[in-house]
């Protein structure tokens, strides 16, 4: 069982990064926690079951991420408010091919500079990972979120 | 010590297993989580300080846990309102007899379907668990809610 | 791997136990979690970045945490609220000196004894910990608040 039990560390740490790399670094290093073929799809729960693919937000590649990061860094987004995601235990699949998949709920407050708190979106991931020498990379994130009404300013990545 | 390693993986997954099952998949798996022998109760802090067995809701076998299913559909409920679970790293201990006790921290957003997301509850789960194959189910769920005010419309299982 | 597997268990289950502490056990035994020699911070996030060493709280001992303890039994502050800590996962590192380092998450909703729930503190935890047989202890726990307005009656640890 040792695998599964290292796996199960390793996707945990990597949601612990992937936090940190939004939550504490200004998002710079966000698209490099994705494989150069990638997709990262924000949609509701709704559009999720409707089996509706685009979404609030739709990059199809690693490149599209990284406009994102440039244009936030124009907006100077991060002076205005910064998030804390907390991630929940993963549940995680090995496929028959080798991909590994795992789905995690995620709540995320924003702390905008006046100082209030708010629980800004929660939802789930659903993702599927690729391995690249011992470091995890996402080949797929979906995030769906709960609330059908995601504040259109939304900004830094979920 | 990977015997332990992999109690705590395990009780992580079905944690997150647990969350799903309720907040994505309607509950409708939900008693199957439990042994058909079971306890689940929910209670308040100072309820539980106390020493008081009886709680919000008592459960004690798998179909009593089904009646609440039943009893959910019908009120429809699960188009009014969903939950996210965001349940916190489980401390474990295998008592002499072989039986899995877990403790854990968990926060409930509920979100409405007008969008509006709160902190429903807070708490901790005290958690005695049996394994039936490579899976774990619940023998015992004492959910101690940190609020003495829990709305009464308690709807979905916590 | 499985050294690093253990790691990240173990240090999981001594935050449920951190969180255990302070939420469902009064913080009595709160400064026995930390190493004799020891350094408790709790800062805010700008603070932190700009270098500042002092914070909201600074102890450098297990015997300033223990006052802390005895001027919250005589202040009778566990009558008045509750917290309840989520605690995301961690990610660690060895260094080459063996000391062991962490960063995770966290959350704190306050709930009031009237019955009200908030989000009252979000941020990360910047750990160094010692090992003692086979506990955990913390040398260093810098706590690093998101927001620049932490309520001054901060009574309870983060």
């Amino acid at each position: 069982m040792t695998e599964i039990d290292s796996l199960f560390r390793r996707v945990g740490s990597f949601h612990a990064r992937y936090a940190r790399v939004i939550d504490d670094e200004g998002a710079q290093g966000w698209p490099e926690l994705f494989a150069p073929e990638c997709l990262y799809v924000v949609t509701t729960a709704a559009n999720h079951r409707a089996g509706m693919e685009a979404g609030l937000i739709y990059a199809d590649s690693r490149g599209m991420l990284e406009d994102r990061i440039t244009a936030l860094n124009e907006a100077n987004i991060y002076e205005q408010h910064v998030y804390r995601h907390l991630i929940g235990q993963p549940s995680i699949s090995v496929e028959a091919d080798g991909a590994i998949t795992s789905e995690a709920s995620f709540l995320v407050a924003r702390i905008m500079r006046t100082g209030e708190t708010e629980v800004f979106a929660t939802g789930r991931y659903l993702d599927r990972f690729v391995e690249c020498g011992t470091d995890l990379l996402l080949r797929e994130r979906i995030v769906v979120c709960d609330s059908n009404r995601i504040d259109t300013l939304l900004a830094l990545p979920l």
